[in-house]
């Protein structure tokens, strides 16, 4: 029966195809007593054989859409399941114990978990990680139940999840993933983010997808209006093909848009650039007409692993963008981990509040070595285009001074190792903290450019965490609050003849980007998958008439009297 | 031998005391074989009596101390304690398993735990943890290791703790409680916060007080330099003698001033307020020259309790906090829980950030019914002074504006009940986000009056957890960023004739209260134990002179900045 689920819309588009639940699997083993230990033992051996074939197809799989590096993982799991020493425990249990080999398999692995995470050696203690997710897929195959991984999928879906964390990214293949559903996040969840970047539709927080969508069963995921259904009647899906095909037919429309400036009825012109996460992000964006790179969150390299990235994969990183953006402006931001981002190999401290914490600039001036491998990379790469340095969660003058004074020793470094760097990078910063934009004037003097990080600077302004349902009623980015920070940080930066950009979801708002526009916001970065329409929007508004209007909505009392004003413009 | 700790200063004076560990016991139990049956059943009966003469001794000193209400919860623990159940199931565990009796105690509680614990009444749920509590006490007497209440403290000493929580308030006596050192927290942690109310010197965040101090040494607690001294030599202890004679000397100079106004050499009044948490914390700002109430913190009412606070219960304690006040204004925060604040009667939803979260106003809307008993409470109380409350943690004109409807919804109530209520109640709201901040003008429009509550507001503006010791580097009340919120705030006040108050620990700091006065500020709302040292030092300030420095002081770039030129104006 059809049933209707509604979430927050998180990225555009609508997608049919079946459900694939993506959970931790129930894997609850008890002992029981086993006369035929032949056949137990067979079990096991069926048991392995399967899981072989499946971690082999997995790696090969990853080898080919990703690199060796990211396969190796898989490798390391094979070698635990080969291990004959393991296989002779389970084996031995089990014969010994007449017990089941369900019991057997975890038994051994107990064992040899614990062995390993007693071990001075932190390489050999991460191995037991590797048992543990080795014995989660024996166990999968003798419960007879499935353990999901993304990078498992065969055919399209649409992936239900609780949410998607920014470490199932790498395992996702976006040509088989039409749309997906989660029960907890917000607008700007990393999974929200995610579905932007891969250009799939997606609704995000609907609380009861995992409870009420079961495998195999037809979803249609309505990205706009956050709706999704459940085994659509045929009237239903009919008239959903229809949409879908209204929007690619849209979609097509806006792509003649690909190659022309965003320049408004009166001529003036601004920039649409797109936020990535990976190099592979980079054709996208330009497929979409993205005019720059007002975005890469260089997070990702640093996450699904089990170490740091070298110095030197980051600079294939950098130099693969740079290249691919063919002197394009390229906006890199340097680490911005902490806050919800962990690394499993980089202990932070626990903290309460880790919004509030030990995050993304703050931590790299605390952790300078680190800091220094990515800024030397960057540097290195720096030759092969139009690198511009970009700071996040700036607080106070003293962290970019003493961030530019690393950024300059190492450049003076390379170069008395006669290595080659581009002399001209502009640094500049994220726009975060209201610490920031209420002293933009001081900031304008020293940096070369700005982009507001809308989402993170609502968070902080508004004191309410993006991510918490309790209180996303105060997530306001049209709270006259944010808008009169927004235009004195323009202000400020346009006084000083400085860049003023926006890379927060803010930048791909329909309402608020005339707002924007008439305040003079000089670049829009956004999911590639925005663009376009950003730009048919652009195309459409006038900059002297909205410049007209901005003195009005600054002294407006609400979002809500925001939100109407805008409106009553377009009518 | 002498040793010396550095920890931050949390409240002033000297104090010489022993220490005393308030730490949670270390009560591991064992399983051992017993072969003296009858001698272990002693020893259980012995543990029994010992912690029967404890809680009556307990019990009748928080009868006399705090309220028959306070004690209740010791004849719990005491009725427990005589069921001849529990302790018939003990002797039969001793007996019958031939084990000790610390087993055998931790074997009865375990079961008669999971038995309460699996009830559907919420009231026999609880008897869980009067279990758990009472277990403590018998096997810390079993263990012969002491378990510390504050409550059992019975000479003077220096209370040595990793931290004191808000529930801990209710335990501590003043008189005996000479000084405190806890190992976590900064100026304006619970702790800090409590010693200045009680006006026991303090030093917070010393890291390694608990790990070197030992009870019974001698403690110097230094609270203006952050240094406490253990074990001093002759020499030291005399020198400190000296020094905490000379406090005590500065003290009573004070005291002159006490009714005195605050006025500065060109004849500029402020007023000077204390900050409270009790009705009993009215005394001591009264003894020193306070001329308002600037914030009474109501959490207080609802913290160490099985229940929320009836009606009733506030309604006297808000009478007499303003009938002690005599007709002088009386600022009433409503709840501010949430955060880092518990109520255990009240689940509230576990958040990733809770200082960004459903705290203060935001809960209050959320728990309408709460609210509006406290509304009713001030309310009925307000004919007995000069009631003024104020709304915590606003961050929208919309919540304004909900909460001054509830308000007047419950009076337009009190009134069709024929209820006296004061007419002309003001209704303010505390500055904490940088939302109202930006937006005071708007707020000034509508709010009767602003308070300042610098420390949320230095928190959210820097985006830094003001408890986070790997953030503290970014609690900067001199940051110029800070110092512009200030300005706007106060300035659109004053235009729309309206006061503006503080009530964070900015107010009683001895650098910003120059700047401060130089803004307008118009009140200043402390600890008691800061009114007279400011009230010296405002009289030796001009305004119009400082005033002539705002600008310049505005358009500095550093809190260190702001800090060289407060200093260069000194000299």
């Amino acid at each position: 029966m059809e049933k209707i689920l509604q979430g927050i819309p998180a990225s555009n588009g609508i997608s049919i195809a079946k459900a694939f639940r993506l959970e931790n699997a129930e894997l609850t083993v008890l002992k029981e007593s086993i006369s035929d230990l032949s056949a137990e033992i067979d079990r096991l051996q069926s048991a392995l054989s399967h899981s072989r074939s499946e971690l082999t197809t997995i790696q090969r799989q990853t080898q080919e859409k990703f690199s060796e590096q990211e396969a190796a993982i898989f490798s390391a799991h094979l070698l635990v399941l080969d291990d004959p020493d393991l296989s002779a425990a389970i084996t031995d249990t089990i014969q010994t114990q007449h017990v089941n080999a369900e019991y057997a398999v975890q038994e051994a692995a107990n064992l040899y978990v614990s062995m390993f995470e007693a071990m001075d050696d932190p390489y050999m203690r991460e191995r037991a990680a590797d048992i543990r997710d080795v014995t989660k897929r024996i166990l999968s195959h003798l419960l007879g139940v499935s353990i999901q991984s993304p990078k498992a999928i065969t055919q399209e879906v649409v992936i239900i999840a609780e949410d998607l964390t920014p470490s199932h990214t790498v395992q996702l293949n976006p040509e088989l993933i039409k749309g997906f559903v989660t029960d907890i996040g917000g607008p700007t969840s990393h999974s929200a983010i995610l579905a932007r970047t891969l250009e799939i539709p997606a609704v995000v927080g609907s609380k009861t997808a995992m409870a009420t969508i079961q495998n195999g069963e037809i979803i249609i995921v309505d990205g706009e209006a956050g709706r999704v259904i459940v085994n659509p009647d045929a009237e239903t899906l009919v008239a959903y093909q229809e949409k879908q095909h209204a929007f690619a037919k849209q979609k097509a429309e806006w792509q003649l848009l690909a190659n022309e400036p965003a320049i408004t009825l009166d001529s003036h012109r601004v920039e649409l650039s797109g936020n990535i996460g990976t190099p592979d992000d980079v054709e996208s964006v330009l497929k979409n007409g993205g005019e720059a790179i007002g975005l890469f969150r260089t997070e990702f390299l640093y996450m699904g692993k089990e170490q740091f990235p070298t110095e030197d994969e980051q600079f294939e990183a950098y130099k693969s963008v740079l290249e691919q953006m063919n002197g394009k402006a390229t906006i890199v931001r340097t680490l911005d981990i902490g806050g919800d981002k962990e690394l499993p190999y980089l202990q932070l401290p626990h903290e309460a509040n880790p919004f509030l914490g030990l995050r993304a600039i703050r931590l790299c001036l605390d952790h300078e070595e680190m800091f220094r491998t990515q800024l030397r990379a960057l540097l290195r790469a720096s030759i092969y285009g139009n690198l511009r340095i970009m700071f996040p969660m700036i607080t106070t003058i003293d962290e970019f001074r003493q961030a530019k004074e690393i950024f300059l020793d190492v450049k003076q470094q390379l170069i008395s190792e006669k290595i080659d760097v581009n002399e001209t990078i502009q640094l500049g910063i994220m726009v975060e903290t209201p610490a920031v934009a209420i002293l933009a004037d001081i900031f304008a003097k020293e940096v070369d450019f700005f982009s507001i990080g809308s989402n993170d600077l609502i968070q902080y302004t508004m004191a309410a965490d993006r991510m918490n349902e309790h209180v996303s009623y105060l997530y306001q980015p049209y709270n006259p609050s944010i808008l009169r920070f927004i235009k004195m940080i323009i202000d400020a930066a346009h006084k000083e003849g400085k860049m003023v950009g926006m890379c927060g979801e803010m930048a791909r708002d329909e309402t608020a980007i005339p707002i924007l526009l008439g305040m003079g916001l000089d670049e829009f970065s956004m999911s590639a998958s925005s663009i376009l329409r950003a730009r048919s929007q652009i195309q459409k508004l006038s900059k002297a008439t909205l410049e007209n209007q901005i003195d009005h909505i600054l002294s407006l009392s609400t979002a809500d009297e925001v939100l109407q004003f805008i409106k009553s413009l377009d009518s």
